[in-house]
């Protein structure tokens, strides 16, 4: 019964302190962001932001050139060279990933990857020096540390420096085949379940989805084997990739994200930490890694 | 550079031994539920197994009486009465819940609710005294300790020794207002997104999904705040729930569960962290408490 007594206690602390319980006194989520300047604020950079056309929106990501600088000027090569115009999703996962590339890529009929790299060294991790690390205070099951840089999540190994994108739910990563170095960008997925942060340092990640998540969550699952679409039918045209900054300015889908380098976003971190709404009866005062929102909204 | 080295040397310690590889001689997943022998597997038991028939399919949920017994059995009133037969689901917000309920709960059209009670006290947790727990090796963000009980996954608090059951991906809870009690079964919600374990002791979670999870994942997304369906159209119908003790046996699914107080349990979960197979170039030996996966197949 023990927990029940710390449970009455933790009750009186928050319904002392005069007219307004403890509770009200701490920031919510709600009332950080109110508080949010326009400087917490970023305009993403049209140069590393993609658009997916695909049936029902438009997918769009943000690409982070400190951790995968190489695959992403190749994933801009095969952009450019056109090569998804007319690809497919061709695999939908349940509870892992949506994937798309050129459905006969192994084939006669392989499309055409204009310049493109066939074979990029990975950029499965970096180092974690010169970059604007934001730590966050949570026991991580895979990293020694963890925390954001513009925006993405990222996972510290303390004794050798390293640091790397986390396989958080929405990331954006790059398929390849057994070796390392045959992820070209020319098969990319989403992570579209609990996150599956096995994956990390073993598969590059290239950036994370923005807006339009649900357009990729609520694909049908594919009916073969690993959720690959079993067959032509199953695939989801690409109608275009394109980078933004290869769109004419009045067609871009202007978008702001959270500034993951300032107070307003610790704040949020720690009221999504301790959940001081009322509706929570045991705040749990801890957070994980994949479980920190980073905002996005218009700008415009 | 460090690391570089560090992974050299991973991969030469890989490659000795002989013809196997040392990945060859770790076993995978596969090696382990091929292994696997009868005794390793349990079929669910009819009088905690729920169906929910929806546009699509069956949604097949275990319930977990160690840890909401009288939700649960609230539940069952309910379903006996009928009450979600022509219910729906009101809600699907993207990587968070799909929910579902009496759209007309708060209205004078309210579908009966036969003898089930009004209010619930809140089984958020329970002395973990008397549970058959099987320990985890991880390190957890929220969780002193972690692990499973009978197919469940289950936090525990060191010092006060309360035990609940987690919000992983697939878990089925029990909706409710500000009022702790006010939980009753009537609108219940599963996890479709990256695990909110923030919700863990603030609101009873009663089982979990092991059948046709993508038919709540692929739903379309509300297009009302919190991702609630805006209007009546939107409205998922439920054509009914039943306990699979409540149909006739030959209109069962049987299913069977990985048992989790097994050895074979114990090697699949270091098999799932220590990636053997051959794509992994560098595993990362940790696991989450929620990447642990729980195989479910016919017991037919």
């Amino acid at each position: 019964m023990l927990f029940r007594i710390a449970l009455t206690l933790g009750l009186i602390a928050l319904s002392a302190g005069g007219c307004y319980s403890y509770a009200d006194e701490r920031p919510t989520m709600s009332s950080v962001m109110e508080a949010a300047g326009e400087s917490d604020w970023r305009e993403l950079d049209p140069e590393f932001t993609l658009y997916m056309k695909i049936p029902g929106g438009t997918v769009i990501m943000e690409l982070a050139p400190d951790f995968a600088p190489n695959v992403i000027e190749n994933i801009r090569l095969l952009t450019r060279a056109r090569f998804f115009d007319g690809a497919a999703i061709i695999r939908s996962q349940e509870n892992y990933v949506a994937q798309w590339g050129d459905p006969d890529a192994d084939g006669s009929d392989a499309r055409s990857r204009g310049d493109a790299a066939s074979s990029i060294r990975a950029e499965f991790y970096r180092d974690a020096a010169g970059l604007a690390f934001a730590a966050i205070d949570s026991r991580d099951a895979y990293a020694d540390q963890v925390g954001f840089v513009k925006g993405f999540p990222v996972g510290k190994d303390n004794g050798d420096g390293r640091a790397w994108l986390t396989h958080c739910y929405g990331m954006l990563g790059v398929g390849r085949d057994s070796a390392p170095d045959s992820g070209t960008g020319a098969e990319l997925y989403v992570v579209t379940g609990h996150s599956p942060r096995h994956l990390d340092r073993n598969v590059v990640l290239a950036g994370r989805v923005v807006q339009g998540m649900e357009l990729l969550t609520t694909l049908p699952r594919g009916t073969g084997s690993l959720g690959f679409y079993a067959s032509e039918a199953e695939y989801v045209p690409i109608e275009s990739i394109r980078f933004a900054s290869d769109v004419a300015a009045a067609d871009r889908i202007r978008l702001s994200i959270l500034r993951t380098d300032t107070d307003t976003f610790q704040d949020l971190v720690e009221a999504r930490r301790y959940r001081a709404e009322d509706w929570f009866v045991d705040p749990t005062d801890k957070i994980g890694l994949c479980n920190v929102p980073v905002p996005v909204r218009s700008a415009e």
